[in-house]
């Protein structure tokens, strides 16, 4: 039976489709086991990469050796075994059970979700004039995964899902965040509790609102400023409809009055952006 | 059996989920239909109401009274109405069958596929400084639905999808556009065609490269211009690769490399809208 460890360096890889590990990966798919675990999965290279830099504690590695082909999955790999991972290699067959979406790079993690509280990002200490996010009631993973994106490109200095319609660490959102999850500052909290911490640290609060009378570009995003977004289908809620939040709009020339969630915050995010320059190291 | 004809004004509504019509419309989900037939399948108020106001040929329409409980539907239904189409009623599970994503409003039409060549952007008129935008091997059909929001919103003059991997018509591309799929001017040509149109009219040629040297921000996108981007697994081929395209970046301050593309092509199109003014009447 030594042989089936599935230990690198030992002959034999988990090959049972039934493993116990295995069946554990994939019960993290259910969101309700995610929540009861406290874990999640990721699949993928840089995903995987990124949680591991972002100094998040893995639990369990499944590595399929032969589908190992990239460069990028196998300094994944390095980098794990280097954080004192142990991998558990696995039959092609047992890597595709495990592996969440269309490509699969070879590796699949299970990771401790990390703490997304609002005083974590106290914790991570922010600038004194931080440029913060703030997207409310997102459903989409797809829609989430692109925003972190764009918040990593723009250098936000946090973001923050208020009242998130879909858990962070979904793997669909690991997926699409290409791994950005990890390493952009997140925090999740209510709309009250995020309103509440903005205003405690007097960061100038801006809303993009269709009927807004300013264009965001018209407006001042220098210094401390947070830029919210609503959902698609409801926009903000009402507890934004405050005398201390600054209105702004997008330009919308054709039929339609708003853009994709994810398209709306990347030209707000990369607009202030633009009037701050580029941040000094 | 006069009852069973599914006409408004007549007593029973199209019930049998094995009608003709309906399994016909059915079909239309698969690609190879919609290529044979030249049809399409659109799904809510909204992308009805945008195709028709558009001008696309309405072939059928099937409508479930007790579903139609917007405001927006029921003039979708009006308008079509007017247009001298003459709708199908529908049982609930009629509609449920027909029916095309997650929300439904009630009614679901079969419309002619348009014409997408670059003749066809010609005959319809391009101002004399046109902002066109290019996605090159665009494939996610959620990606291109909010790329043509952006193209909408920010005012382009045409969006071209050169090698395009998804059918431009696909309902899952007028679902995640919100119908502007039929609003915005829209061509699919091959990157050689695109290039060799862009050329003939002496656009200017701004690509997005995260090698580039100049950022979006400082580079000068008034005039006619063409804003173009490569998808998010190749970037873009080599024929961009060419002395008279200018390469821009977006900045990249976080530890990715890119924006999802349909994020980096809302803050491209936006850029040029900002630098560019409003449009004038």
């Amino acid at each position: 039976m030594s042989g089936s460890t599935g230990r690198p360096g030992t002959p034999a890889p988990i090959a049972s489709l039934h493993n116990p590990r295995v069946l554990a990966a994939v019960r993290l798919r259910d969101r309700r086991r995610r929540d009861e675990t406290g874990l999640t999965i990721v699949d993928g290279a840089r995903e995987v990469s990124r949680a591991v830099g972002a100094g998040v504690a893995v639990e369990e590695v499944f590595v399929c050796p032969s589908r190992l082909t990239s460069d990028e999955a196998r300094s994944a790999l390095e980098a794990l075994v280097r954080a004192g991972v142990r991998p558990w290699q696995v039959t092609p067959a047992v890597l595709d059970k495990v592996a969440f979406g269309e490509r699969s790079e070879g590796l699949v993690a299970v990771v401790r979700i990390p703490d997304t509280s609002l005083d974590r990002l106290e914790r991570l200490g922010l600038p004194p004039e931080p440029l913060i996010g703030v997207v409310e009631s997102v459903e989409k993973p797809g829609n989430l995964g692109a925003i972190l994106r764009s918040a990593d490109g723009a250098g936000l200095d946090a973001l923050i899902a208020a009242e998130p319609r879909t858990d962070l660490f979904n793997p669909n959102v690991i997926r699409a965040s290409l791994g950005t999850v990890f390493t952009v500052r997140l925090a999740a909290a209510s709309t009250a509790a995020t309103l509440a911490w903005l205003r405690a640290r007097q960061v100038r609060i801006v809303a993009a609102r269709p009927d807004a009378r300013h264009l965001a570009s018209e407006t001042d995003l220098r210094g401390s400023v947070a830029l919210v977004l609503g959902s698609e289908s409801e926009g903000l809620s009402e507890a934004w409809d405050a005398p201390d939040v600054v209105p702004v709009r997008l330009p919308m020339l054709g039929v339609a009055d708003s853009l994709n969630v994810a398209a709306a915050a990347a030209v707000l995010f990369y607009e202030a952006r633009r009037q701050r320059g580029m941040p000094t190291a």
